[in-house]
């Protein structure tokens, strides 16, 4: 089972002041996200690591006829279903290492920044190809594997316009510092994502690597340093085994 | 139509030297696009970027009916006739700027370490879709977009491990120094070159970002070097139009 840093006080007040502000999921990530989304009218949706419900939210605003978020977070699933309820809506507590059971079909299953806390990232990605309708969509985003390389998350911007990093090519664990201590993640390199998703029957129709928008820039001037370096990377598919 | 440093002749001789020792392309990329080869036999492939020839004679022997090999280099297609001259080898003069004219159809078209240099990379896959048989293969490799990204080809290992460097988001023009000044090349990211494939009617099958062997390190310690960031990128991918 993941470990369940959003239940942890310190870091859900933290993380809801850092959701509060425009941040980088609202200015970089997620505007790509959308530009993604195939039409919802009529479909089913998996939100896996939904957090607190906005996007399932969105996902029913939009047509949807069914959504169902995951979370592994108690506090993140309250919040949901006090602020992002509809009739639509289920919620349910449960960890990505095993969806297996979940009742499908789906139409499409979307991840914004979670798959980088599973360890076992091709029984994922085969769990979402058995819960998926024939052309359905697998959408994510997840830290860049240049973000996410170097142990320790010692990776950073240096002085002179650079990023620097390591220990791409080393796979696993990682531990970094994300308002508490100690918070697990894993590294895969984007060669492992990208060919374990080819391989397990979706075929591939974006890779992005968002870059932000003028108006983003305006709002946020320090988002200039992600022309540096690749920040998020997230992946287009659909099912479509042969 | 690409500049070509390989007829530069300060260049091609120091070329030759580093090709006549084993390196990064014989241990590193050379292992991991064999192991990604289609069968050849009765089959009609296109080497673009064919150098001299080493590779069309190895496509020749492995039962290829027809092989083409096109370069900008005459250097390079001098030797490669002298030396790598087999019955059903053609070897072609030829800029990868445009090679729709060529005469297909070929079931694999291979490129080791050239397309770095094509300023079009779209016209350069819708031209190579052109020249594919339904389900022909595409298998190349190019330097890593993070190897290529950081202006005037500063990018570097630091002492502590890591990698630096810079200029991810900026696509275009690279020059850098390789035996001779000004090498010319073009940086793309990863995301661009992944799904202008994508979104060319190509299905992607694989995305490789090669290790070093441990036979490969045992020939060459200083390879250990290649596991802090991805050096290569590999693609292979299939016609599949829908």
């Amino acid at each position: 089972m993941a470990r369940n840093i959003f239940d942890n006080s310190t870091f859900f007040s933290e993380y809801m002041k850092l959701r509060s502000e425009k941040n980088y999921n609202d200015l970089l990530e997620q505007p790509e996200m959308a530009k993604l989304l195939p039409p919802l009218s009529g479909k089913a949706v998996l939100d896996a690591g939904c957090g607190y419900g906005a996007n399932c939210r969105s996902f029913s605003e939009c047509g949807a006829e069914r959504v169902v978020g995951i979370d592994i977070s108690k506090k993140m699933l309250e919040k949901a279903r006090r602020e992002n309820s509809l009739g639509n809506i289920e919620y349910l507590e449960k960890d990505m290492a095993d969806i297996s059971d979940l009742e499908g079909p789906f139409d499409l299953v979307y991840s914004s920044l979670a798959f980088h806390y599973v360890k076992d990232f091709e029984k994922l990605i085969q769990d979402i190809h058995g819960l998926l309708a024939p052309r359905g969509v697998l959408l994510f985003s997840q830290e860049h594997p240049v973000v996410t390389a170097t142990k320790d998350y010692r990776g950073h911007f240096d002085d002179f316009g650079h990023y620097v990093f390591g220990d791409y090519q080393a796979e696993g664990k990682r531990y970094g510092t994300w308002f508490v201590k100690d918070v697990e993640s894993y590294h895969r390199t984007a060669a492992t994502i990208l060919t374990t998703i080819a391989k397990n029957g979706f075929r591939i129709t974006d890779v992005i690597e968002p870059v932000p928008s003028s108006m983003a820039l305006r709002e946020r001037p320090d988002l200039e340093k992600d022309f540096i370096r690749p920040t998020f990377l997230i992946v287009k598919a659909f099912k479509d085994t042969y």
